[in-house]
């Protein structure tokens, strides 16, 4: 039996952007490239440029009360929004990335992918007049806490992230249960083939073939790993293994 | 006096990665595209699949002690980095991307845009025999708590976030002063023309022309903002005012 998707349900991602030509991008390649092609999930492109006012299109403005750089247009931006919205299922967020977010997580991930898709607004300059924000309840989502020259690299981060946990995506489901932050942890060492590189071994427990023992130590190394590089999960893990 | 870097001196970013195709990519647009047709930095993509073993240079491998998912081999990586590293400067830092690296933040970026540029490896499937990062002392950088279907866009972000910092790469040297983080606190919202949109009005200290109350507005929105959203930046903020 082929595989045919049902369109009207098929994960839909819209982009919003400055820079139609950077999508699919990298979205494009392997495992989400092939994903795309497959069907598995669409990516809607729209240009902000054409809803910009005036004969040069213009989608931006001076700071109102001063200051460096150029602030998105309200009245642009909705328009592009209005147009964009009427093709995706209203449950679907819409989503201005921003490093004024909440950060993404795997949990955000996860939810986005159980849900029809997305609308994404990619900013650019100083960002994107408040009104905006205000009167369509944008979601603002961060891809962490640095500044990037634009929303596009990470709205490609949350469609890439989103997009792997789709079903049929990843060849082999499982990968994504052992993985960091699926269980609130980083991952334990991985190892592979030559049995010894530079002198330096694979560790005995893995090459024992004793399952027991090897996932013993690959709990241990995942939770020292995780004690020691971030703290903050650390913690967080701890508390919901007492609550349960 | 027109502009010609010294290209020895030119920041430099190597991107070891199986998705060569990727880059430029969006690094080749807008902001950072310009800045790299104006040789205010420099792009060097090694593609890792020649350095792969065999007839069908494979570069990967199952783990050792089994799970699902293919893991990087520590000769290849090796060869792909040695081959790599003599061709920048050695304090230049070697970075793996991976979900268990240390979070990419704004002064990270900032300490990587006053170095002489970065060799970036971008993993895909389970990631990579962890000797490699132990006999290389790899940086583990990570772009948050999720999980990606490989670094490739982790180390777009990287450089983005680090090349716009370089001198000369944003018009306005201003603009990343008052930004997101510059100051440990969100940014305070933004608006612009026009004065009035969907019965919205610009908030009128905007539009007062009083550059003390605009600043003080401006400062107060920030510190709320990030009070509500970000706890814990919030919490950052306020011990090293203490402190000073």
């Amino acid at each position: 039996m082929s595989h045919s998707p049902d369109l009207a349900k098929v994960w839909k991602a819209q982009v919003i952007t400055l820079l139609p030509d950077a999508f699919p991008g990298i979205l494009g390649q392997s495992l989400t490239g092939r994903a795309l092609k497959d069907g598995l999930w669409q990516l809607e492109t729209i240009d902000l440029r054409p809803f910009g006012d005036g004969k040069h299109r213009n989608v931006d403005d001076t700071p109102a009360g001063g200051g460096a750089g150029m602030v998105l247009r309200a009245d642009v931006m909705a328009a592009a929004i209005d147009h964009t919205r009427q093709r995706i299922t209203q449950t679907a967020p819409l989503i201005y990335l921003s490093p004024r977010g909440k950060p993404i997580t795997q949990a955000m991930a996860q939810s986005l992918a159980q849900g029809p898709g997305c609308t994404l607004i990619c900013g650019r300059f100083e960002g994107l007049d408040q009104r905006v924000i205000d009167h369509y309840q944008i979601a603002e989502v961060s891809l962490g806490d640095f500044v990037l020259s634009g929303g596009d690299i990470a709205a490609q981060a949350l469609i890439d992230a989103s997009v792997r946990l789709l079903p049929g995506v990843l060849g082999n489901e499982d990968s994504t249960q052992e993985e960091s932050f699926s269980n609130g942890l980083l991952e334990h060492p991985q190892y592979t083939r030559p049995a010894e590189w530079r002198g330096l071994p694979i560790p005995d427990v893995l090459m024992s073939g004793h399952h027991g023992e090897i996932a013993k130590w690959r709990a241990e190394q995942s939770q020292t790993l995780t004690q020691v590089r971030r703290p903050d999960l650390w913690e967080a893990w701890n508390r919901s293994r007492n609550k349960a």
